[in-house]
């Protein structure tokens, strides 16, 4: 299996970040295949530079391990989301920070519940088209359209700790939940309103949960549920988690990536090009 | 055959808008396919929630009737404009507004003539990349192409009655047409371009007529005629509608949809998302 | 072959401008098809009118000729490179202008050596997401992605004539090299980079190598490194080149557009716009 | 939704066959999409005639009711195992016939289960590209690589009750075992294979088990781990069943059908017409 | 417009065949295309060498010319029929045969009737999946599903002149009629068919219409409506139209090839590949 | 980069097989993308088992190893055809035998002068749709068509040596050639033809070259020159080199498989089983 690019070989002990994939894909609604979303990620960060010009930092200087993909096939949903938090929870307690790719958004869960434990006080930032706040689904408690219900509910102090930004489609019943337990920021313009909070989440822990379908379908495509109407370059996405550089943030994950959908593999060059972007910014730089 | 996401099965007598499918697709000129834009156009449908965040309305509170396509499969033109046109004016004549799906732009014809009919100093607002108003095409007159000069010939009082926004693509004749007999607003900056007009569309009854190529490639690519330079986002238009939210609007289409030319069904979403808040801008709501 | 809408059949002599295809496609490092690039844009030309809304020009108005694509298949680069550099001397020491279609980016090389032994002092104007400057790849000096070091250092006065926008990807070394010898304005807002330095262009005689990858993904995804950031609307590289209307512009490439990696020939219909565009901006308009 | 052609309305009580969507997609390896298979084929099976010019019948004649899909989404392997084993267990008990569509091959142990119960001695022939015959995967029991070894063990009265065609490939622990325990005929030539069985089928309740891999990747690109070598028209498989048309055959399931991965639907109208030849071999027809 | 491989430039009037493309698509019923069949057919021609191993003859000794398509686009299908027709009997008139490229079936029509007006006795060989013999399809006449119950009322001296092969869907009327009337040969074994009748064909005037269902959608999935269980290879067609080689073939058309939904054009290139050989085979081939 | 199945991590000393890829795409005619085949065939080679149930045998007994791609990118083709040359000849000098994944045609060129000059006497067999005899192309002695043109004169000890299977295309130069010069079995009946002379490759070191496009484009749709007509299922390939199975094959190369002109990768993974089978034909197993 291809790595990401610049990971290193070996080191795993003394990496800062590890990158693993999560290729979960069991509870879709509209379209499948975001279980192929980690290796196609992984593949297309080949034709990146490892260098930024935005950042002016290189990759090759940033310690972090590509430990590949979790197994998680064919199991049921209860044990895969056991094995990512055992994973996660592993790694987190030996201080180091955990960048995921999905897979469905439903793997959030277990990465953010073991990030919590760890971290207290711990926010989550949001980024996502949907609401993902339901508490039932199809009878279920843990599904994709769910995730952040149970994430506010079981894993955060309290639901004001999850930041929501670039919704734009859940139901009434979303909306009310949302309104009045986290902190939802509808619509495309998600810089202004960070602007807005961005205090809050000082000298906080935070995790980000970045659903590919928080930019608009004509950016990223290859996913299962696209909304139109989302962010519309990725420089937006850029400017946004700039804000973030210097924030504690100890794990993010990239999710709902389907390259079977997609177009010349362009939301997975996406996808891979704000992990890179990620591992720059809250990477430590090593002087070469 | 799928209905739209929250359609009523019955109660076509007190439903206050009509949903219809057109799939006219015979007067081409690069690419078919727009005849299967209704159905995917209502499969996507539910991928949406019914819900707006935006609107802050529910599409379950809106009457509304989605009575499917009317078979105009193997019909010569003419006869499908006049079945178009019937159907069209009984729910007109009984008060009814509709909203229609394409097939090609062609059939705004037969549902604009019996708009106009029974809307005595009916408007059109015309979204399109294309001007659409050659006087024949291939010698003939009743074609995608010249749609928009015979409505502004035959159907409405004045061609200042049509007013054209997007379009970015058309000859020197239709150029120099268009500035004599109609109301066009070249290029893709629509919202700057409505607010200078907007006062005249107040007290008059209102048609829109959305070809889907107004937006850019990029955001709806599965269409006959892409024309690079359009609306980037959906976010532009809904700015755009919404400031009709109080005007007299008694009908609208969503046209040129081609599914077969598209990635990931986007295009048919897009319209969907359209055709949903169309429906919740001018739909009365019922409290529950 | 079908020509370039609205090219003279005939007329060599006396045409403007010259266009031609460069259906080179042997350096390529992560998805082939730029070879195929010339014939589909020529194909989508077809899908424009020849008259432009934002220009009032027609193409029919314009004096070029197609000359169809030079024979460069199973050709060995270097002898590939030569054919490139003698047909475009040919029509530059007869005082015409000429427009390229790639290929793939190494074929400017051919052009602008001819174009430079005509024109001294003349400066490029580079569009593209990657800053084409390393010295080798792969071991070779000849590849798309040195271009535009070898045009920096073999074909024009000084390195400082390169003038590169829309730049987002290069290593370090690349990044460093620019800093220190070419004009390089990093990032997406091309326009303001522009205005900053386009008093250095007057009077000076212009080449513009436009690789189609300057623009996001989302608006050319058909090639073959895409890289997201770019340009995100043709009418943002309408106005840049715009600005260049009265300057002496002596030469274009549009360059990198892979059909067979393209949804819709989107992609090819941009390219064909940008070329149509070009001749209306800088080809003499005949009264008619 | 749209229903299996030619399927009633109603009538439930009096139906011979119930035909229903087991859209379970959960355990793939290779590639996923099979959810999406039951809608496509009935989507597909209007493109067909109700008429077969081969057994000279009408599916207008056959008693037969399209049930839907059971909802399976979202749910827990063994959940959704359960739910598929309940509702073809209640429909055997009434003595109805059941035609499934998958989905992956793991649905098929829920309704054979329900199938062996209910008639004791039940046989299976087995229609597969792969033997399925493993005991675990990734240390799974039930997957769609172990679903026959499942089915062998657990649901038959014996092993030997399991007749295997088309086979082409497996593990060598796979071919062992069904060496010792089924009745497993290797390769393409299913015919001249089945005709040396056909004898122990007689007087046998019989339940048909198609993976669509069993045909060759041309005739059904659309699922998900195509294999070569394997049946080249559909007039051989045909034939096949035409051998069993006097037999008791009680229920069958086409599987693996996956429309993301197909071309222009070919393989979803391949398992349609399979469908609609099945209803007519093994359905009553009514007099008119 | 690209011209097939190896078609004269001029000489008309010399020209033994002239060779035509019919884009055609307003009465399709699946899924539209085939008017961008005849263009397609072409450019694929060059895939293919003018030679044949098979028969050892040459294109370029072969006296045809392409004219290219006839414009049929945005004609109502009454004129559309009428071009055709016209358009045939001038040239059958002066001894010529002609090759069709559709569009859809309906165009056979057009060539039909005016080369049994010049050629009386005329006999039609059909090769299709569908019967193409219902009397109204959505209650009109002239129609892809129709056209051969037309050509068979009113173009031939009899029913019995229409010879049909490969025929395997239809509904029960059309078999019903086609048992008492026409020679109808239903399955996909079309060689021992043929010999069965061929002495029928002896002295006559022949057309052969040839729908590219007739072969299995594995072979020819760019098609509208692709039904299982046709021709397998294209020898077996090769095969088939070489028995005719001495007879007495006038003309022959290609229909229902529809590039938008194929794979890599194969459907295409096979369509080409029957043009080339058709050509050959009833072409009087010159000493060079 | 992902090995080939079963491929050994070490051990190159004492493997008898080499495997490698030769990723060369720069003399193409109709569509380009061989160059991904190497790696896109190696993924797939992970959806097949190691055993084979017509074979009885286990690839995790063969002693083989996967070196990976040869750099061939961005070189010269007369400097790419030498490092394959090298590559080769460093190999069979030690006595094992190659196995090489195209790239186009022109590979073979390279390994079969390196398998030649160390085996004297060497024949070739040649499976193919085109002849590839032409002495030149576009002016170029070393291309896709003519490369076997180069074998027969400048690597074997007489053309006599070369067996050419499955050929259907070429010009009527070719022919003539190939009758006078090579053994040329026209056809798709490839097994009977190598009956007939099989009994000439007794005791000779052989070399099999196999153009995927001796396939029908049915089977094999993904490739730069489809021709219909050719083998129309994997097993017909199966039972002629099972022919050879004792016979001294020394190397064998699969080219021109282009994933990007494939549907779900049908073709690569019948390129994957030739090679699967070939290792387990002509690879020594080992007792486990």
């Amino acid at each position: 299996m291809k790595k990401f690019i610049s990971s290193r070989a070996s080191g795993l002990e003394k990496a800062q970040w590890i990158l693993m994939g999560l290729p979960l894909d069991s509870t879709v609604s509209r379209q499948p295949g975001s279980s192929k979303g980690p290796q196609v990620i992984r593949d297309e960060s080949w034709s990146l530079e490892t260098f930024s010009f935005c950042l002016e930092k290189d990759l090759e200087n940033i310690g972090f391990v590509d430990i590949g993909d979790l197994v998680l096939q064919c199991r049921p949903v209860d044990v895969a989301l056991d094995v990512i938090y055992k994973v996660a929870k592993h790694f987190f307690k030996k201080g180091k920070k955990v960048l995921s790719f999905g897979g469905e958004h439903l793997v959030s869960y277990g990465v953010i519940k073991a990030a919590a434990e760890i971290n207290p006080g711990l926010c989550v930032v949001h980024l996502d088209a949907h609401a993902d706040l339901r508490d039932t689904y199809h009878g279920e408690k843990f599904t994709h359209a769910t995730v952040m219900r149970r994430v506010a509910e079981e894993c955060l102090d309290t639901p004001q700790s999850l930041f929501q930004f670039g919704i734009r489609s859940g139901t009434s019943e979303e909306y009310e939940w949302a309104r009045k337990h986290t902190r939802l920021f509808a619509g495309n313009d998600i810089l202004p309103a960070f602007e807005k909070t961005i205090s809050k989440l000082k000298d906080k822990p935070i995790y980000i949960s970045l659903d590919i379908d928080v930019f608009d379908p004509s950016v990223a495509p290859g996913t299962g549920t696209p909304e139109p109407g989302g962010i519309s370059n990725y420089m937006e996405l850029f400017r946004f988690i700039k804000k973030m550089e210097h924030l504690n943030v100890i794990g993010m994950d990239i999710v709902e990536v389907s390259p079977l959908l997609d177009i010349n593999n362009i939301t997975s060059v996406l996808a891979a090009k704000i992990a890179r972007d990620a591992l720059l910014l809250w990477g430590v730089e090593k002087v070469v």
